[in-house]
């Protein structure tokens, strides 16, 4: 079969592999119909992910169509249409009992990463049960393709660990795709105002469209001056990092009300000055984590009931073929106005 | 003044009583601009509520403005426009300092029952900081008067005891006022499907239009099998009875989902009976209470962008002059169409 | 192999059967060292579950060595000493993902009941991964048969739902074993008193000796006068039914506080009166459920470092051949002063 | 009066100042009877807390009997006893009324800070109602001093905040006052295990009599290696930050669990760096702040009730007269082995 292979720092090929097979009685050997590139494959590409090591297939996310079943696999069967969740988990370690998922001793971020993923004609699913959901019938493929991993990131550690609640004042900084996933998914708790900062002016504008009440031009404008201007001085209830920088994360400390939340969403590689000689007496919290996925049940019938509408990420799509067309669109993605991508099979 | 003043069960009149003067340092007085009836007014009048004496001026409701405040008042001087709380709460009571503000030790729901109420030219507000609320500049009075009791109601009793969650099936037992208040701050929380359930084919109309998904007309059809068929016969994550007789919290403990919550809402007269003979094993959550308002905040904070617009639920409107023609439509209310009934000043 | 079988109403044999074998690849069987007789097992003897039938091995409680395990079981193998749970859970069902695992979709309270159980030399664990235990090191066998059932039904059932916090007045109402380790496991959370309900003297005076601050014998007492004069009027905070006929849980509706929680513990078979009339303006949150055993790990720790010991319970010891006399003695509890006894291979 | 007056730093002197006066119709005017030295005193004496003038009294924590009410005070009169809570609350602006009275707007932190304290025989607290309590009869008034803060503060901050569960395996850096409030606070919560890290020998001594399983002394071992050896790898449910400076912000950001928390108790004076490049995917949460004071119900109720005993951190004792020499051996308590003295009138 062909696979998106990485192949050392900053080399890749869309080349044959050994299609998968199934290894233990939990597996499930997945055709993929519809996959994405996650801005996580562009760090591993860059080489800052040294536990992927060349020969790995990249991916994490996708929806496909069941190929075989391990013997010891009840929830699923040959042609069962399935969406992947980009984490691993084996449903019976003490991490999962307590729903942390990422965290599983037989799993967690595996796909792309520790195992060959989803960037490729075929996939091994190891835990199918727990790691695979049914595709509810008629439902939008490609929508079900941001539930793998960035629908449930910002929900889970953006909106869920800052502990939105209704009426609410919060700020994201960073209108990438997974900024632009909270900015969806905080909408379920019915904030009253959503802060969108970033650079990007034609993002800042998308997200006015996905939602955002009020935007903050860093660069053209001072990001803290503004938000605790608009704020009467009091910061924000909840300030959600998006981005997985120094500058961000500080801004969000300085924004971040007295009882606030900052819940940091980025991917760090590096250390951040946290000005706890400031915050220690503001009672806040600070929260990171990566994604569980345990909100995909709540994320499946939210998208069922009409709730949130993922497919609005989408800006570009290609056919699995040109997978390469589609890395060189998705890593100039300001350039390309790029937001998500899709990938058919 | 001119005040509606009970004269025991069944009689009431529209008469000249003396204005409120401050009796404690913490009282405000407060001329009331706008007002409402609620069903708990109606019940009062037949004398199901022995505890409101014949002379008491009745009405727990509105939006006034300050005209005097005793000498302890911190929050408030005279001019300000306030929203009254249905609750009065001293702030400083054990009850009150874990926010169960309905059995504050020197309040709780006194107005027009213990003391005397809104449904008047005046009103006398005992500890004002804590039971008044200014009112944001700019807004919808007879939205916010919604605000005084039935929206919190519904929020506080129906919505967060229930713990309705993004995604969720909830069923609304009951689309008068308190049920639809139920309807509308549901979706703060996005809800997969609302379920409302009622006798009158107007009132499910209406809900439909306030964001009720499917609706069930009890009386042309069975509403627990109803229930049961569009959950595949798993029932419903939250059921919410609106009503206060014991068929209607029947359907609520027949329609609830394992691992599910039923929110009494209703205020009974008489005593139900509770399956628990089938129940016990179904992990399931009863709550029910006096609303404390202390969404109130959270409320006014959602009315204000938008969030929601609990002026929908008001269908009539007349001079507080008039307000017998308005107990008259109230207390008629399906003949009338009536949901609620604004009185101006 | 040697078991107890049911054989109708008011009937049960210490018979053959044949030793059970594997049927699913994610089956494990265990050989049991140690099991108990739970109240629950009367109940059926006496005919009141109809679901079990005729043939069926009782008991859902116990120790054991792993005999054999399924080709899909990664926790276990033969050898290994487990602790068996009372719940039978996938964990990949849309219930065991939310830790529902009383609701399985694929198990829930099966042993004894609908499969056959442990009051036998072997018995068969489904799912076994996610339904056993490895038992710790050097660990009291006969403490850890109370972990199967009754100490995690206690601290979920009782003091979880009932949401018990550091100086609350508790009071459980029913000194029987769920009584007992909801007493045990209420201590947990520190509450500053507990008052223990009873008609049995005897039990009464072993509550004191496991904690409880204070008793009320009901029949020589009025155990609602006399906690309202302890409380001053106020009230439980928690009120817990471990009983489950109508007085006792009337007993519970009685004494809670504004505010507070009633905790559900008992099986109940008929239905009891809900004075809603009185309650729906108090607060409070009636709940109720079979026990999911997610506290499982919490028990191993806390029975681990010393801050528990359910053995203290455990007042007969028996071999398991003679469980017959073991029925006689748990069957006659009052008589014999039993609260629970273990039976060992 | 006698008063404790701060005259810039390094400077301190027991001279006269006049006696308090009501100001406020919420004022209550105590006459002192027992208070204490905070290490928060050390930090302003050294001109740490640049909001601290000369001329200021210290001192934020105490017990004594009402001299004076304002005409608005209703919970207290003239010769009721009463404890002092640190933290002073109105209880009707929007913090107080989330119970986020650190950050009340018109108090906080501000006796002994920006208003004069309790270093002296008498001392006017505003808002009275809201921030005394009402001692109970017979109480241990020693014992009592210990809730105005140090013990809310270890309860609230390190093991509210810090989520501890029965069970849990925690770590306490460092020994001193508020560390052994959270070790006793701690135990409401029945964690398994609590690992005590400090560099002073005797401190550790004391802390395995107040409850601590383990100790590590800093200096003679690795922290950070000591607690992952002793976790098997894991790190800690909870690690809880009780000194205020880099390193040991450090050892709680190097020992955490997946999973886990960090609770930061310690007032910082320097930024920390916190290696979110590691803790990114951990699904950690940090939490900090001032003590709202918002327990000091269930302290007394616990304390009523002998769960905890908080006189047992109470080292020295001095006549109030005597408050320099009470100064010298606190402020070198390592020296002096001392952990909190008592002052009394």
């Amino acid at each position: 079969m062909k696979a998106l292979v990485y192949q050392g720092p900053g080399q890749k090929a869309w080349t044959e592999k050994p299609k998968p097979a199934l290894q233990q009685p939990t597996d499930v050997i997945v055709k993929v119909t519809k996959t994405t590139i996650c801005g996580t494959d562009l760090h591993i590409l860059k080489g800052d992910v040294p536990a992927v090591t060349p020969g790995r297939i990249l991916g994490h996310e996708g929806v496909g169509v069941v190929e075989a079943v391990g013997p010891a696999v009840q929830n699923f069967k040959p042609g069962d249409a399935v969406l992947i969740s980009c984490v691993t988990s084996c449903g019976k370690c003490a991490n999962c009992k307590r729903q942390l998922y990422a965290h599983c001793s037989d799993g967690g971020w595996i796909l792309g990463h520790l195992i060959d993923g989803t960037q490729a004609e075929y996939v091994r699913i190891p835990h199918g049960d727990n790691s695979l959901y049914p595709i509810p019938e008629g439902a939008d493929e490609e929508a079900l393709v941001m539930l793998s991993d960035i629908m449930p990131t910002g929900l889970e550690i953006g909106v869920q660990y800052g502990h939105v609640q209704p009426g609410d004042t919060i700020a994201i900084v960073g209108a990438g795709p997974v900024g632009m996933s909270v900015l969806l998914t905080s909408q379920f708790y019915s904030p009253g105002r959503i802060i969108m900062i970033d650079m990007d002016a034609s993002r800042l504008e998308l997200a006015k469209q996905f939602g955002a009440t009020d935007t903050v031009q860093v660069g053209a404008e001072d990001p803290v001056g503004k938000v605790m201007q608009m704020t009467q001085g009091l910061g924000v209830d909840v300030a959600i990092e998006a981005v997985g920088v120094p500058a961000t994360f500080d801004i969000c400390q300085k924004i971040v009300a007295a009882g606030g939340n900052i819940a940091n969403v980025g991917v760090h590689g590096k250390p951040v000055e946290l000005h706890i000689e400031e915050l220690w007496i503001k009672n806040i919290t600070i929260s990171m984590g990566l994604v569980n996925t345990n909100t995909t049940p709540m994320l499946l019938k939210t998208l069922r009931s009409g709730k949130v509408d993922p497919a609005r990420m989408i800006t570009h799509r290609f056919k699995l073929d040109d997978i390469l067309a589609a890395y060189e669109v998705f890593g100039n993605a300001a350039r390309e106005n790029a937001m998500k991508v899709i990938l058919s099979a």
